[in-house]
């Protein structure tokens, strides 16, 4: 809580590799620049805690004016201690911290977290300081927690590299959970919930201004460390995608959940952490897209946060499906999960007929379907409860159970015989996840934990944390792609402006479905067009000045006779030239007219962080006034696609809503795919595709793109 | 926890009045029927309730078998006791319990409480044995509380009337929040948990079968009962529509918030709630409506059950605005808060710059706008709370102030400074709600909700919180509605069918904007209304008996010659035969196009609990693909109708989105409270009535009802 707000200003380019974190997190030997016995010094507190709380390695505290500290001898500088120290803190003030760190580094210390704050987060000055903590990290292969940090602690080797006092007022208990916060102040508060909320960690770490080590590294890290499972991280902004990237997906690979708060999500949030952190705040869409591709599930809350996290921690593991059954003395409360369920992700299977029979031959009065409400009734006949507990976790019918037990928890005489029957149905149906809604002392909690079974006071909680954990994996995080046509990249690099025909042109070029179309230089040509394509056309102005073309009258559809398209060629041109005069106009274009499609929108960008990222959105009102589009980072795959596409609120109108055929969703899916294919292959030379409208024909029958607009990546990046 | 599902399927007829309630609430005497000192009886709970806990007034068991219990002497009838009681407990078998009642009513008590269960719950049977414990209730003018219930407590008097053991766990705190709760089960678990999280009760009421005293009536009694200032109610439905109405009117006219749980949300709530309760559970858009115009605080989660109760306790009043400060010491959780505070319609506005000024003087790196970060340096300097707290407090720009401080208030040195300054803070600004987020023992709390400051663990719950009682009330209930023309409810009584032109023609009559329209029997008939309109026409089929006349080709659009119209009237009537040969075919209408407005639906049905209910929506996609509707009770005002049309999703459709100019919102008001005044004086005639579609032109231009359907009431309820 000491810190000032968290600024991150230099590049990561070198991220340390895992064996040399694993000095840094599992240290032999430790020594504390700036060790002192007086409390109000930051260098007093790590030093206090490591002798307090007993580290076992070696503490090497150095202060030039001190011989002794807490009875151990002090050095006056690192390199006095004659051997080479695993990690150095530093606790020294900005004027003096950089000297100490090339010192400790020259002196072959393998690994330094840094307390100190005025770099990056007080301007441009104290970013060239950070920036040259940096350069000693890359130039000695040394990595660097902080500066501005509240360090980490290794909890079960009792390792506190930290100033934060939070572990004065108790410990948090050693467990699976690694924990690692780029705030400060969150990762403190995050602690003392810990402990009071009984969440065991392994490792708790704050990256503070990430001078060489971010939140990616330390996911990285903790993916390997055989004593975590679950990891805990909370971002303010990321500025290197690919880190992250690899990050999670290490830790997907070693089936270790990662739970997620990244701040800043609506206008305000986004607002409020930009002004905290010199971080890229990204967009957050982009965000929900790469937390989805990659498995790690996103909690809106700190509540959630810390229940998402428990729960993995007491489950070892995620539920097999998303099938829950409901077990209840209360319908009311039922009711109230039931809708929560609906809400979270959760299907609510019924209870089979001779289940539901069972039950109503105990209980007449009972729910028997699912909910399943025993009533009251548990109170005097408490083996209902692993009666009807083992019906349901036998039935095949449900990966998760959760038990509404109401006040019972607060009970002496009422409680031990509902644990026993609890424990009981567990045993017997040891593959179903179940938790367990019931108020109770936290103390209390633990015999349960112990088992597996998951414990939350409110029910609502409950049916949350197993909707976020139960959501399947996500499809694959990407696919290779498959190079497009490469003429598309010449074209691009060649060009800087595009006329709608160009666009169309490489799209085709690259694979991607296009309308027919010809461009036409006069009359007579768009004449033969008509001819060519039998059927009504549209004509459109060309012009690579021109964005908006039916905002000047640049756009005539459905002209079916010569004379007509002969009078919308001239009436564009004319147009063009009295309301664009210094546009370049390059004749028109004639496209056949397509009908009866579902218009969506396809978008590219590439983004500065995360690389290229495609957007789908269905056409008019849905985009444009309910901002209902998904984003996903490229390249990915069909099954990614479609689930993009399933993700969109206004889905149906694919599936036949409004009397319509069903649309060509494959096609839409390919076209998806492509242009994810496209963002991979191109992201050095286009900045954005935009794609609109795409519409999208009934099955069988495809889609195609109809207009789009290529806009090509900043002159210097090109040849 | 002992009672079977609740069930009330008897009507409420005659609803007890404040008086009558009074003696059961506040008696000054109680016979317990069915007494006894053998605890697993339940007529023994009550009884050790009372006398363990100390309530004054006369306490008689009534037992045949026994001659005193717990040192009362105990009588073998109601009768014997030689005075009429204010309150009979009946504790008895249903076999006995009817007649017991009775006796004690013929007896001269006042008021009963029945416990007793295997009535409506267990079916027809006990549903009949039910409707006459309802009648003795309207026989003798004596209101009844069950059967099937839990009782009731009277906090304060320290009156049990109540076989739940859960008080003997521990009492809860007397104070200002009376409870009401349909289910049994969950009021015990809501008991629990008031005293749990220290929500102070006045009564605690279950309701349960509610054969005579049912949920709006103890609201009712709540909104006068002096002790009483915040009513927090559990809701699983409800069959007296204008009784829920009038108390929640009484509630809010007595200036008592009312925090209600209202279950059976989604489609699986619904279902778990029918199962459960035999209540007609109604549309869950009509009880969100409802507790929109009635002000009253929607939780969709029992956490916040609690947590907008025990704010609303704690402060006494509602927050006086939207206007939200955040004062934070981590700029990550201010962010977090910030997205909380927008997602809970709370505004953030910015601190002014002077004020901005005098923070970064103080400390160079906060953040200065809102949130307001004043850093870890708190711990330091922990003025800079109140010198923050008192900055924005005095700035006029909040009506509430949030403050994050982390895990301080488990700091035994830290937290004694920051009270005192949040203290202070308090004083100097008393008008602002203050909110404190941080983590605390529980018994710590009780000094700051003394002086009114509500204390959270959770940041985004403390949020979400001021979110929902900082809501502005409902512009108004209902609007008294001007009689519409007295011909239309002439022409629902002589009618039971109606072809469009008759609906629009009745809607006209009722001061309804309608598209002017002819009716046509014959081909020159239409012709002749396209001479008048003078412009494009539509052709529709007119048939009482072709509900969807698009479907049969019943409707041909934009024709501009005589010949189109006549071709066009000829071809709609040959389908028609063709397609639906037994319809009765009364010509065609004919309507000149409507263009360029914005497509809405508008609805009336009469609700079987809450009557007239008006609903509004947006054309096409938003309707039938996203259910973005509004509904409201009829009849209402403009305000509530500019309310309506605001929570629409896609409102922005209106106000000029997509290049469009701004459609006649007032016009669209208008027609919705003209909808709602219909429905008011229409009710016993129509069943619905739908508006589809509805065109709201441009600004200026007004709105009108293009097609329409009237579906009248079952012939029963006509003369």
């Amino acid at each position: 809580m000491r810190e000032g707000p968290m600024l991150q200003t230099t590049a990561v380019d070198a991220l340390p590799g895992q064996d040399t974190l694993a000095r840094m997190f599992s240290p032999r030997s430790i020594a504390i620049i700036g060790a002192s016995s007086a409390m109000h010094k930051i260098g007093a507190v790590p030093l206090a805690h490591l002798v307090r709380h007993g580290y076992r390695g070696k503490i090497f505290p150095v202060n030039p004016n001190a011989g002794e500290i807490l009875g151990l001898r002090a050095y006056p500088d690192v390199k006095s201690i004659g051997e080479p120290v695993d990690l150095v803190v530093v606790a020294v003030p900005a004027a003096v911290a950089g000297a100490a760190v090339e010192e400790a580094a020259a002196a072959g210390a393998r690994s330094a977290v840094i307390f100190t704050s005025g770099y990056a987060e007080i301007g441009p000055e104290g970013a060239r300081a950070q920036e040259q903590l940096a350069e000693i990290a890359r130039r000695y292969g040394m990595p660097i927690l902080g500066p501005n940090c509240l360090g980490f602690m290794n909890v079960r080797e009792r390792l506190y590299a930290t100033f934060s006092p939070v572990p004065f007022a108790g410990l948090v208990e050693a467990g699976n959970v690694g924990m690692v916060s780029q705030s400060g102040a969150f990762a403190a508060y995050a602690y003392s919930l810990a402990r009071e909320r009984g969440v065991p960690l392994s490792y708790w770490i704050s990256t503070g201004n990430q001078c060489s080590v971010d939140v990616a590294a330390c996911i990285e890290w903790l993916a390997d460390d055989p004593h975590t499972s679950v990891i805990m991280a909370y971002l303010e902004g990321c500025r290197d995608g690919e880190a992250l990237k690899r990050a999670l997906s290490r830790a997907r690979e070693a089936g270790k959940p990662v739970v997620v708060t990244k701040v800043g999500r609506t206008d305000s949030g986004a607002r409020a952490a930009a002004s905290h952190t010199a971080a890229l705040a990204g967009n957050d869409a982009i965000y929900d897209a790469l937390f989805r591709q990659y498995d790690a599930i996103r909690a809106l809350t700190i509540d959630d946060f810390f229940n998402f996290g428990h729960a993995l921690s007491v489950l070892g593991r995620r539920p097999a499906g998303q099938r829950l059954g409901v077990l209840t003395v209360s319908g009311g409360v039922g009711a109230l999960m039931a809708d929560a369920a609906e809400e979270s992700g959760l299907s609510l299977p019924e209870l089979p007929p001779e289940a539901q029979d069972a039950i109503v031959e105990r209980v007449p009065f009972a729910g028997p379907k699912n909910p399943v409400d025993v009533t009251g009734q548990v109170t005097t006949e408490p083996d209902l409860l692993d009666f009807a507990g083992e019906l349901m976790g036998r039935s095949g019918c449900y990966d998760s159970l959760v038990v509404f037990l109401a006040a019972a928890g607060l009970s002496d005489t009422l409680w031990p015989q509902f644990l026993d029957r609890i424990m009981r149905t567990r045993q017997r149906v040891p593959e179903i996840v179940m938790a367990i809604c019931t108020l109770m002392p936290p103390d209390q909690r633990k015999p349960l934990e112990d088992a597996g079974v998951l414990v939350f006071d409110d029910p609502t909680a409950a049916i949350r944390t197993l909707g976020a954990i139960s959501r399947p994996p996500a499809p694959s995080a990407v696919c290779n792609a498959a190079p497009p046509d490469v003429g598309l990249l010449a074209a691009i690099q060649r060009t800087s402006e595009f006329t709608e025909a160009q666009a169309l042109g490489l799209l085709r070029q690259a694979g991607f479905p296009v309308v027919d179309h010809v461009s036409c230089d006069s009359a007579d040509d768009a004449c033969r067009a008509l001819e060519k394509f039998g059927g009504p056309v549209v004509v459109k102005l060309q012009s690579p000045d021109v964005l908006h073309k039916s905002d000047i009258g640049g756009v005539k559809l459905g002209l079916r006779t010569p004379e007509e398209v002969r009078r919308a060629f001239e009436e564009i041109v004319t147009s063009a030239r009295t309301h664009a005069p210094d546009a370049r106009i390059e004749g028109a274009l004639v496209a056949p007219m397509v009908r009866d499609g579902v218009e969506c929108i396809l978008g590219l960008h590439i983004d500065p962080v995360f690389g290229p990222v495609v957007m789908v959105g269905l056409g008019g009102v849905m985009v444009e006034v309910l901002r209902d589009v998904s984003f996903r980072l490229a390249p990915f795959d069909h099954a990614t696609a479609h689930e993009m596409i399933a993700s969109l609120k206004g889905k149906d109108l694919l599936h036949g809503a409004r009397g319509r055929p069903k649309a060509d969703v494959s096609a839409l899916a390919d076209a998806l795919v492509r242009l994810s294919q496209i963002g991979a292959a191109a992201q050095e030379h286009v900045r954005s595709i935009e794609i609109n409208p795409f519409l999208v024909l009934a099955e069988g029958l495809g889609a195609v793109a109809v207009d789009a607009v290529i806009e090509c990546a900043e002159q210097e990046t090109k040849p």
